[in-house]
């Protein structure tokens, strides 16, 4: 059975992208990360979502991206809220962090190597990417051939290894029709940036807002909306 | 001042690389990882090397390797002993850790955005690079042409960022004589995977084999060494 790494944040894209890897048939290793964000919640929906779509095995590896700063996500800053879809087009968000997907990706390569996966998926979206550098085509197929230079598999000729991303052209409508016909229950997914103690999402925040306009644009109900 | 994130292990190709950068004139950034290895000993080392060299910061990012396991540096198999140079040339070393430099790399990408460093320093050596796939000049050419699209510098056409191996093709006798020109300490470095509790090098070790091999070879002694 081929085996392939999942990175899971416990969002809506990354769960689509599981299930699809679930449907192709792999024996599926899905990856979340705890790195010092400053809410819980997307770790405990990365758990609930690989569970639910049967993950071979899910790890979390602790990494602590906020020695270096630099983000809303990690840092004290405050998280924008009620931005429109132009203000969220006007540059790289304050919620990036940075080289994120490398450091992700660099994970699951190490993980991809010990397993021996031939694939890395990743829901990397280019359509709804909001100016971030690292969900861009030509970084994933620059990434792909750094992975197949780096490791024992380059090396000693065996099978070359893929990152593929499917949701990378897919709107967030799309990827929600994507999702609901691979088995994703989205009620277990996560998404805000702020969400309350409780876990109920803020409703604001530009995640917040992406997933409700993706919803409203495929014309299904947000199961996490009442 | 031109900046350098400067990868630093506490060894003494890493301490020579960061004495090169200081003289070239950078304001070095000098980053450290404590991955789970099962001796502190190194991070002790780097700590002293960066005071001593004088890097402008200095920082220890945790990570946790150990979670996908697969090297004797971060698991419980045992360090290999008393190999002669063609038994550690036959192939990749169980010493080697799934995508290390992959991942040390990624974290010196994310300081280098975070700081505008437009250099990074790491002091990968494909001569005595005993099997290591990562240390290879393809692999960094690779890793550099990744870099520039994975960040918001590539985005906005900022200045390229560069991945600087000065020690690449140098022997270790090489490597310590261009350390002692650049004022490096090698009494505060630190090489064995297979300390004694009290920080003494087991000498017995591939990594103690080839210090003694280089120190030799530079006819010089090694201040570690009594």
């Amino acid at each position: 059975m081929a085996r392939a790494i999942c990175l899971l944040s416990g969002g809506l894209d990354s769960a689509t992208c599981l299930a699809v890897a679930r449907r192709e048939g792999f024996e599926t290793y899905a990856l979340s990360f705890d790195y010092g964000q400053r809410h819980r919640q997307e770790l405990a929906a990365a758990e609930r979502v690989a569970a639910h779509l049967g993950a071979h095995a899910h790890r979390v590896a602790r990494i602590d991206l906020r020695v270096f700063g630099g983000s809303a996500l990690t840092d004290e800053i405050e998280v924008p809220k009620h931005r429109s879809a132009s203000e969220m087009d006007a540059g790289i968000p304050i919620t990036y962090v940075p080289a994120r997907n490398t450091i992700f990706l660099s994970f699951a390569l190490a993980w991809a190597e010990v397993v021996e996966a031939e694939t890395i998926f990743i829901g990397v979206n280019a359509v709804d990417y909001s100016g971030y550098p690292d969900c861009r085509p030509a970084f994933i197929q620059a990434f792909e051939q750094m992975a197949n230079l780096a490791t024992k598999t380059g090396v000693e000729g065996r099978t070359k290894l893929a990152v593929r991303t499917p949701l990378i052209e897919l709107t967030k409508a799309e990827i929600i029709h994507l999702g609901l016909s691979a088995g994703v229950d989205f009620g277990l997914t996560h998404s805000c940036y702020d969400p309350a103690p409780n876990g109920k999402p803020c409703g604001q925040c530009d995640s917040c807002l992406l997933r409700a306009k993706g919803f409203a644009e495929a014309g299904v109900a947000d199961p996490l909306v009442p």
